[in-house]
């Protein structure tokens, strides 16, 4: 039974029938580089069967050193960029909340993530948040260079060195990183830090599943096992090579397809606050895989109903390169019987024999009605709940779609070379050794702005 | 003296001089038809003067209500969606922090934000938080309909009345709406709530100068004159009919070249996260005034270094229909020196002798060449620093920007049609009184979803 059901409803009048079968050749492709790992980038394609081959070992550490972070601290630190924090962040959000950290208990430790941008002012304020509260730190880098991450390891390291001393400060420090490679690596041998591993054949957008994101989330009380349990049934699903019962399949096709037509904007939307982070985490996955080559559909995230009151209108009326994909969820925790009142001075007594969450249902609907009739091809995507195993299955579903879209697109999905041409120019600018060539071009360049 | 900076540098070698000169006598248009009141939705452009003309009454009883609240309540209540939401908020992270609440002392009342969305959970988690801190409400509605906000209402109400008693709860209302009509300002008058009201002249998405944003923000501590101040200086410089002379309509004009070129794609970056929600007013601000009649510019947000590290790939090098606004604060409160180590570990002994926020100007500059040469033109609005006047100015220059540019897409920027379809649909399938005719025909569409 799966936790997910893929809706295309939305999009029947604007992708005919044939049009899946016209482009079942290719897709029959993509999945035959995949599965064979015969396309580019094959070399990190690990994730395909990671959950249902995990590492007993590994996961029994991932939860021995969770148990030690929370007898030891009221506060994890979670210090990394990207993949490194995103997965996490959206795991927290989606099965705990966006509030976790307000509403944590004496028995709960709360997660900060730090190290994901290079503001001093929100470095600052972050420090007074964790305030005197006890805490650790896990530091995750493949290579232990990414500039966000080590600076603000220096940052925690010096604290917590202030707090308890050199060998109290490594005995808080988990370090997740390369097995071998590395000045993290380095670091951590000499150190003795608690570590685990970034295994080398999933990239960081891929790593959810992985040590990077686990313990974080086993530090909140998540059950890692169930995500992991979601994920390796959601295998037996994404793999199947039948077109009708593989819905990661019918979405990269789908999307294909409407590239083709000129539907060049995706919006993932949500109804539900907590589902935010998905979104950005969402906007990785999809826009770090396909955006290249100067082509890939643009990542956009919208959230219900808050957003139709504010672009809501461009999504209504604007122009029509828009398509959108809705994560709804179909049974949700804790809801809310309206309150009744004399007379009706709001307008709002047909709605008092529903509950909240009914409403927000029904506006669901009904938005994804308005935006069909408005020309917006739209997608929608029922996850059972809020739990674990859902999660698992959600996360999967993305990635195996992501890997089909990506050699649909004839481009290689697991790399990201854009990402180079900024850190040039940054550590060009920053006079770091070894770009000495490039400084002095960067800099002049800067001599003409504000002119 | 301004607090903003316009740069049009990253623009070079994508608009050529003589483009701007063409397009003046359209932008002359456009600057007299705002300026004579005689363009399309001219009746709600009285945000243009309003700020030096702001009524001194109205200015006293917005501090006089927010005393009043800080002293009854720890905490805020803000009741609204779109611009009764948004602009507190975004300001509200722009000068205290998005930590605020968390970082507020006894002397300080916190402000939380519902009637922003349906989630049943959301708004559970939020009573959580709340608990049993003592607590007023502002509800922000012009009709007192929105159906968010006046439900988000009714629970408040609800949970005030079984604190408070019915005069308690009385007391502990402030009703921001329309002077005289509609459902609120009737109960209003008939409870004798403490009431504020929404300007008929300003429609929400320009509201944020209005008692609609400046309640909260008064209670929250913000100097709320300087903000007017550093708006009132601000209509001078961007009411000025001199193209050099008023950077509002570089960047108008600015935008209309690039989108008929074929960027139809704006992101609004930065590099605090203390801007991020000044991304999301923005969102709204431009989203709702062009998006419609199949045209105008999709508002998209990007918040640096974070999202580098997720679709910074795509911005470097996916799509060329995307161009860059980022706005930059000069001058950071608090910075921080890079700690020292003992060795070069973790490769970042280069950076010693810098401060923090130094590497993230630098990174800024580095990330607005590389996407430059990546083929995304690019502008940067520098903010002089995170204060009320700077904050003031900022928000006129967009409000102005969209204003010339809504005028120059033949579009009426001042209405939001699109708003009501998805309301149609969803008061229809809800059975609203009113929309018999409709809620079979939705009800009916929906029979054929998940098949």
């Amino acid at each position: 039974m799966n936790a997910i059901q893929f809706d295309s409803f939305g999009l029947r009048s604007f992708i005919k029938e044939h049009e899946y079968e016209e482009l079942a050749p290719q897709l029959k492709v993509a999945q035959t580089l995949l599965k064979e790992k015969s396309g580019a980038g094959a070399a990190y394609t690990d994730w395909i069967d990671w959950a249902s081959n995990f590492d007993g070992k590994c996961l029994a550490k991932i939860k021995q050193l969770a148990k030690k972070v929370q007898q030891q601290s009221r506060v994890l630190v979670v210090i990394g960029i990207g993949g490194s924090y995103l997965g996490a962040k959206m795991a927290l959000d989606f099965l705990k909340s966006p509030w976790y950290n307000d509403l944590a208990d004496d028995q709960e430790t709360k997660v900060y993530f730090a190290g994901n941008q290079l503001s001093a002012m929100a470095l600052n304020q972050l420090l007074q948040v964790i305030g005197d509260q006890d805490f650790s730190v896990n530091v995750i880098s493949k290579s232990g260079q990414t500039t966000e991450a080590a600076l603000a390891f220096r940052f925690f390291k010096d604290e917590l060195m202030k707090r308890y001393g050199q060998d109290g400060a490594a005995k808080r420090i988990i370090a997740t990183t390369d097995a071998s490679q590395g000045t993290l690596r380095q670091e951590t041998k000499a150190a003795s830090y608690d570590n685990l591993v970034v295994p080398s054949g999933i990239g960081g957008r891929f790593s959810v599943l992985t040590a990077v994101g686990l313990l974080p989330l086993a530090v909140a009380g998540v059950a890692i096992d169930e995500l992991l349990e979601g994920a390796a049934q959601a295998e037996k699903t994404y793999q199947k090579e039948s077109f009708t019962d593989n819905p990661a399949l019918q979405y990269a096709a789908s999307r294909r397809i409407l590239y083709d037509k000129g539907y060049t904007t995706e919006i993932l939307a949500n109804w539900e606050p907590s589902l935010q982070y998905f979104s950005e985490w969402w906007k990785q996955l999809m826009g770090e895989s396909e955006g290249k080559n100067r082509k890939g559909i643009y990542p956009s995230s919208a959230n219900y109903s808050t957003d139709l009151h504010s672009f809501g209108q461009y999504i209504q009326e604007g122009r029509r390169d828009l398509f959108e994909t809705v994560v709804r969820v179909d049974q949700i925790e804790s809801d809310l019987a309206i309150p009744k009142m004399v007379g009706d001075g709001d307008g709002l007594a047909y709605l008092e024999e529903k509950t909240l969450e009914e409403v927000n249902q029904t506006a669901a609907d009904g938005v994804a009605l308005a935006h069909i009739d408005g020309g917006v091809p739209n997608m929608a995507v029922y996850v059972a709940k809020q739990d674990e195993k859902s999660l698992g299955e959600l996360i999967y579903f993305f990635e195996m779609a992501v890997a089909i879209s990506g050699y649909l697109f004839a481009i290689n999905p697991f790399n990201q070379p854009g990402v180079e041409a900024y850190k040039t120019a940054m550590f060009a600018l920053l006079g770091k050794p070894g770009y000495e060539d490039e400084t002095e071009k960067y800099r002049a360049r800067l001599r003409h702005k504000r002119e």
